[in-house]
């Protein structure tokens, strides 16, 4: 092994995904805040009740909230509150519930997915209303739930008006929506109309149930299961539970939230991180060697890079694969990554292409 | 509604629960301090492999440790590791996984929980043996696992030697022992022998898959699958995934546990909590009017009360209902309680009681 | 072994279980005479559009009846079509769905059953309204169905008031009815009404959904979900290919059906049963040393008998224990027992007894 | 419309598919000679005990077999048989239990399918060895069982050459194979050396556990779940019933397979139903207008037609779109399929191709 040059720093914070980074100090700020006295448990509190309250003036909407640990969990719930009988959900070939959750909804829900092609991990109207064939066929499961995924596995952007669309071709043929929204917050960043944009693409678009992330924007952990549908709400405290999704000590949850959606924190950090992205991009973009399919609309970065640099690289600053077929990998930025580290890494980048 | 008394001063801490406790300060600390920089998810970072030694060093043991959320995960992942094709899981009808978890048991694993009757709420190795009778009857489930809580859902706490019993029962039939140990550090408390009462009924009975809890003392959220029996390894991980119980940014609930497992902290806490019990059963034990089956064992007491002040004591001081039938109620310590609490709870008892 | 008397000639038919008997040669000849020429599959005949209206006539009602394999399969899919998220069965500990069908609606289902005690059998109305007390719980699956069964695991009988007490009650609470009617034809004729006894149980009562028996009564196999509630009906022709029970060449199991309700076969056959096993009890109930807890219903009877006696009983004619620490054993008719076999079966347990 | 001519009679057996046939008179006289008297239900009799002994010397193994009522039961309970925890089954798009079983492995089972394109719907080695690249990966389905099909849903079929090579393949990553064998016995007639043929498919090539059709094979109905791989017996009973699959009176489902085995009937009326297929085919296939992929392998072909004559033709005789966008059907022979119906059905193509 090539000892790396002295003079090479690298980055504090790598690239390998926005999960590696720990907690924004104000939400770790809140969760020391409420660790004071008792509260009763499962929710049964006033940060959890606050946070209620904060969904919906978020989604300027009356919201049903419903908190759980990981994205997956919220998920497999938001989709147990939405599937009827029979059921089965339609989603893209990317989409993280249908290849990186060990198949937990099948698992958990019993529920086959319909997953289609897509190149850009977005679902089209066009998707949705081919489902329409199999209603009515009883060796089919009926397609109940379309799952798009907000921002995407691909780091790809729907719009409002793509979602929009979405909703009312599934729900003209009484399908329902649910948004994967583990990234929601950069996706909201990238749209760039803050609330409004948030809005558009929930609410108004029409989307049925909403997992709303908070881990990977700068939380110890936890995420949000947000009902915009008042038909979902009745069943789904009971759901939570039983798919194990429930926290105890709820208020340290709720804090997390409570924290992020006060003063537009989550739209600060997610939008940072998605600045990021685009300057570590626009940084090694006209570098030889390195190609992309596209800039980075959130925050993530897709290069291809010359074989024989992607190990070394990565022995100096770890990232993850993404098609070793075409030698692209991932670099992600998260809440916390900085100019320096960008420089640092792109400095990094520059000496293994040389 | 008659005013109460001004000098009746309402104990800081309530006795609701053990999971109305908010975080020890120990345990605070080490998720602050772990928050710091960037460290690979899902376990594959420091802090983790700090824990998985913790553990193997606790039991004694080569024991296989995966974190999880709450308890109910940590059951459902426990009972995935251990059952086999078309096997049932033997547990009384106290038990949490048959009687308190929504039937998640059964939804995410389709499981048959085969519940008997125990007043104490333990199984005896008679229960065992008796479920010999299914073997090889196609139209029953195959009993495959046992599960016992330590302490149980009464408060009641097997000795070792009975664990012992059990799984020697049940291991020379086929079956693995499953322990639900959401207070196992209040059992060990009680047992008196430190480290050693917790080898002796776990590693030592032939226990195969522990549920060990932390969200009830003093953490923030956090549970642990300990696998005794390396046959329940392979697939753990992947299980894990499967049921929604694998934290992302798992540093933050192993700092937990490598705090809590520091220098016998969570013995301690839980010992405490023990104590502020026996000193609350002593406390108002004689007094006319109240009457108890038996004194704690561990942070638990289950008074009962004249039925008219059951209410007024707890809109006073909240507390949960027992059994309402028998005017019985619970009323429940933590790692935070203190004497002080205790004794205004008991000055509110007597007022209530005159 | 001692040698059985040259004289004792067993009966032709034992008295082992209804589902021992063959095919009625009327239900036989129906599917002889349905095997002609091409069908098409899956219901899409002639014999099964037959069926279904044959049964709307038979219930007096626009009912929906899905023909089904066994009654395993009919009992998953009428709680399939019956449950909503999170809700729960309730049924009592006697009842097949708890302890005979090797947990399936626990596994294919994900449900858990609610199974309480019943000395006799049958559920209460009391039993429906305690259920209220999880209602709103979330720690807590929902009772959502009550199943109960005609005639019951015992022999017992429902009247038709008792199942509209415990429809009345269940619906009060938003609850549901399912009776699993494997062997309602013995319910009906042990009514003594015929038709409208059927009725009165069933759509008079407010049952919701039915699984009507017809292996148990005659048949090659088959059973029929009856679904009396609209409501249900959606879903029901998916969630019975899911649940793998819909045949193929449903004419034949059609056809079994037609024949079974022409000219009131199934009710003949049915009522033949419950006088042999009557004849059967009273042949013996005044023998020395046999003892009755009360007389057959139906058409099974359940004797006491000295316990040296069952084995070399059993040995010359087969038969079943039911609770050997009683000493206890099940004696079943069938539509083709005789008198001749009762009584050369009388004689064999008289000649052990003396 | 306009009327068919006088002088062109539709055939006696249309060409809609193989489950459109009744039972054959063998199979239908075995049934009704195997209804005499009492038999223990669940295959404690002597026709189930044949069955097992019959499949043994069939498959010239020591296999043990368990009878099921439909196809989607055989392959539900095949797939339980060999499934370890957290696994899923490899298949291609194309496969029946893929999409057209409703999602009954997802629901029954909690698996997930890893379904991959194959444009003759048959998997090749290198679709199981690329799974390799999912083994450790905790957030995928751990690929368990590679299941094909033989015939499959195209008409296609295998060379025992190439499912032993893909059991290779899979057997050497620790995976197991399940053929579904719906039309096996179309697959084995294809091949041409009769038994020799079957064992060189299954036992010979290292498949693990078989669905053995009967249904589309001249049954009332009935197939067979062969066990070849004795480590998947012990659960299978157990499985079989919590799946709804036990036959209560399996001496019916018994005795149409020991009729099917006696005499290589089973082979006989395949290979009959294959050739009428290619009867058909070399009938039509020069007319003008027509076009054929390939030549039929087993017992469907697959013409594309002038779009406008496929509704009127449909009218006079009926058979299944297969992909409309193509203007292509499906003609399916089967075991009563004669050349006079044939000839006829000719007939009318040409008419509706003038």
């Amino acid at each position: 092994m090539v000892p790396f040059p002295a003079d090479l720093t690298p980055p504090d914070c790598a690239f390998a995904s926005d999960n590696a980074a720990g907690a924004h100090p104000k939400i770790l700020e809140a969760v020391i805040a409420a660790n004071s006295g008792h509260e009763l448990a499962y929710g049964d509190d006033p940060h959890t009740r606050r946070c209620e309250a904060l969904f919906a003036e978020l989604f300027g909407a009356p919201v049903r909230t419903l908190l759980t640990f990981n994205g997956t969990g919220a998920n497999v719930l938001a989709l147990a509150t939405a599937l009827g009988p029979s059921q089965g959900v339609l989603c893209t070939g990317w989409s993280h519930i249908a290849v990186d959750e060990t198949g937990a909804p099948e698992r958990v829900l019993g529920v086959k997915l319909i997953d289609v092609p897509a190149a850009d991990a977005k679902l089209t109207p066009g998707d949705v209303a081919a489902q329409a064939q199999h209603f009515g066929v009883m060796h089919h499961v009926q397609p109940g739930v379309v799952s798009v995924t907000q921002s995407t596995e691909l780091g790809t952007v729907y719009t409002p008006e793509e979602i929009g669309e979405i909703c009312e071709v599934a729900h003209g043929l009484g399908m329902l929506v649910h948004l994967d929204g583990a990234r929601i917050a950069n996706a909201v960043a990238a749209h760039g109309q803050g609330v409004e944009s948030l809005r558009a693409m929930t609410i108004g678009a029409g989307v049925d149930v909403v997992s709303f992330g908070g881990t990977k924007n700068g939380f110890l952990g936890g995420e949000a299961v947000v009902i915009c549908n008042p038909d979902l709400v009745r069943w789904a405290p009971y759901l939570r539970k039983q798919v194990t999704q429930l926290p105890s000590k709820m208020r340290f949850v709720a804090a997390q939230f409570n924290a992020a959606l006060t003063d537009g924190l989550w739209l600060e950090t997610a939008d940072h991180a998605n600045q990021m992205a685009r300057y570590l991009y626009d940084s090694v973009r006209k570098l030889p060697g390195i190609g992309f399919d596209a800039p980075p609309a959130v925050n993530a970065v897709f290069p291809c890079l010359p074989d024989q640099i992607i190990d070394p690289l990565r022995e100096w600053c770890f990232f993850w694969d993404w098609d070793r077929l075409r030698s692209q990998v991932r670099w992600m930025t998260a809440w916390d990554t900085t100019p320096v580290d960008v420089d640092r890494f792109v400095a990094g980048v520059r000496h293994f292409l040389a």
